[in-house]
């Protein structure tokens, strides 16, 4: 077993997931603060210095999970180790968001998708993309050919 | 709190972290088997089509954190959250993979970094990289202009 506490909250422009973008095309352009405990500020030192960064969060208004479930952005079901369902076997949702700037604690971003008050589990800097030509992505890239 | 319990085991090269390719230009090349626990197959259903998985896991054998620390690539110290230090407030790791193949349960991919027994917390499809001509590193970068 693995037990994480917060090290921080998501202020988002989000209050339900109704209005969070989704399915095919969605652009995630919010922006909001990633506000770290002020015990953890240290470790925020050097981080200006990146572009973008990897956020770990939790689905903490998300209950259960389910196997095989259809994404919003497809008609046919699919593993959820396959997609980014919210309903996974550990609630942990991954966001990448590019550093606006930093406010002592606060981190400026956008790129958010994460409801208001969601709980932050860590923070890590983007250091390198795949290249674009060598991803292949699947069930989604299929069903976005489908929707042309 | 969030509690995680382990999806799986990852089947590593590595049975010690001295044989972890660690600081500037590591190559990441090693083959191993992101073993699922057999009740979650059907978790994996379609994931045969995604190239890279973003593959989440707990640095089990790390004690404690330091909010700054000196990395092996770079003799400054750092914010634990500009850096990708085991020595995290929550110990979870994330590593990109190359999928080679699925057998049942196991996907046997590329480019590990874990040690062997490794927990996987989690996997998501790799689904768009940013542009590498977008992307600041910050102190890292700094790092590997030094060294040449």
């Amino acid at each position: 077993m693995c037990t994480s506490r917060p090290i921080g909250f998501v202020g988002s422009p989000y209050h339900d997931t109704a209005n969070i973008p989704k399915g095919l095309g969605a652009k995630h352009a919010a922006e909001g603060v990633l506000k770290i405990l002020p015990e953890l500020e240290p470790g925020l030192t050097d981080i200006e210095g990146f572009s973008h960064l990897i956020v770990l969060w939790e689905f903490d208004r998300s209950q259960g999970f389910e196997l095989i479930g259809t994404p919003p952005c497809d008609n046919r079901p699919h593993g959820v180790f396959a997609t980014r369902s919210p309903r996974r076997p550990n609630p942990i949702g991954l966001t990448i968001v590019e550093l606006l700037r930093r406010e002592g604690p606060s981190l400026h971003v956008r790129g958010l998708d994460m409801l208001d008050g969601t709980s932050i589990l860590d923070i890590k800097p983007y250091l390198t993309g795949i290249p674009t030509e060598v991803i292949r992505r699947g069930w989604l890239a299929e069903a976005e050919a489908g929707k042309q």
